[in-house]
């Protein structure tokens, strides 16, 4: 049995907490970050708060043994100040109330030692699947990109549905293409999956499309035309 | 029984070949588009051929009787030149060799009379689920709100990726977060869905996002961040 302290409220925190309290191999106490004192020893602590904060409650924590981890994608691994330290990324944008189910999500492990990188394995396989050694730094470089394949393509979706809206089309008929999309490159690289006008350099067809854009969105598709023409 | 002829051999031609033969309400016969000469009556001709052969295809039946439509996103109705003329657009991007589920897959149907609309649709209702009547100037809206969604969106994922081959991080850890982002929206609309630093204008962190792309990168992530602020 691993012991482990989750501290924290919010999404992720609540998250992990319904997923550990499920797991067999875990025993799991979920405390408030705003009542540290007198907490229980654990073999691994996992302080699941804002990105600000998580400095200031490993300093609350000073003389506190055991692992203790962090769950951000952008933090250092250095903010922690124990020296038993690592971090526990799950990487997923979890929304409140949606029920999440762990084993699809991919966990980036670091630790400072090689036995609590193992330790950190078995507590992600006691929930999920996958989990990934992954530096500092390449979670910062990770994070960046999650931010072209989430935040921004659905800033796509969103263009998409602009279009839609101001023609009367049910932006629902996109749907099945968007999920098509994302999910093609499971299989190619988004190289190969690339199609459309941009690709063809059919310019008929871009010109045409310009005509139709707002300011702003014909700034947007003449950037990604050119960047996908020269890729 | 409704009697189809199918002109074509290119990707739309085949998968439609392949759901039709399956379907016991049609019987398809399948035409190359090189051998126009005495091909069978039927009640529907699909020419489903590259766009710029549309026009030319149904010049070469100019005699011929029932309802002839095209399978193209962006070509007007208007390109058929007989009587009874229509749309029979399945809106997805259509890998070769790949099985297709079209019980997924919406038709947009055009037609000048609602008879041939109510025909196109059983056919449409044999190999699928959902149709919507779209008019040719919305078909052509859709087809280009298809690039934000589909071809952009891809582009996305393709730059996610080069951040990761450079930094010797799996892409794939980035497969479930894509599937998600493209499931959210069929729950909640785009911009509920926004979130990421862009949305919270958090600075620092789009700053430090900066200091790591590429120039041409700089220039999608700093016009699509500022694409989302003023939304």
């Amino acid at each position: 049995m691993i012991k482990v302290v989750l501290i924290g409220q919010g999404n992720v925190a609540s998250h992990l907490a319904t997923a550990f309290g499920a797991a067999t191999k875990i025993e799991i106490e979920n405390v408030n970050s705003r009542h540290l004192e007198n907490i229980p020893n654990a073999d691994v602590t996992i302080i699941a708060v804002s990105d600000d904060a998580i400095a200031s409650v490993s300093n609350q924590l000073k003389n506190r043994v055991g692992l203790i981890v962090h769950t951000s994608g952008t933090v250092p691994m250095d903010a922690i100040h124990q020296q038993r330290k690592g971090v526990f990324y799950p990487l997923q944008s979890f929304t409140k109330g949606a029920i999440v189910d762990f084993s699809n999500i991919p966990f980036c492990l670091e630790a400072t030692n090689k036995s609590d990188l193992e330790l950190l394995e078995v507590i992600a396989k006691s929930i999920g699947e996958k989990s990934y050694h992954i530096t500092t730094d390449q979670r910062k470089k990770l994070h960046l990109a999650a931010v072209f394949v989430n935040n921004f393509t659905n800033h796509m979706y969103q263009i998409g549905k602009d279009i839609c809206d101001e023609h009367q089309v049910p932006f629902e008929i996109l749907h099945p293409l968007i999920e098509e999309t994302a999910k093609k490159i499971g299989n190619i690289s988004p190289k190969e999956a690339q199609t459309g006008p941009a690709k063809r350099n059919d310019v008929q067809t871009i010109l045409s499309h310009l005509e139709n854009l707002n300011l702003q969105q014909q700034k947007i598709y003449k950037l990604i035309t050119q960047s996908i023409q020269e890729n």
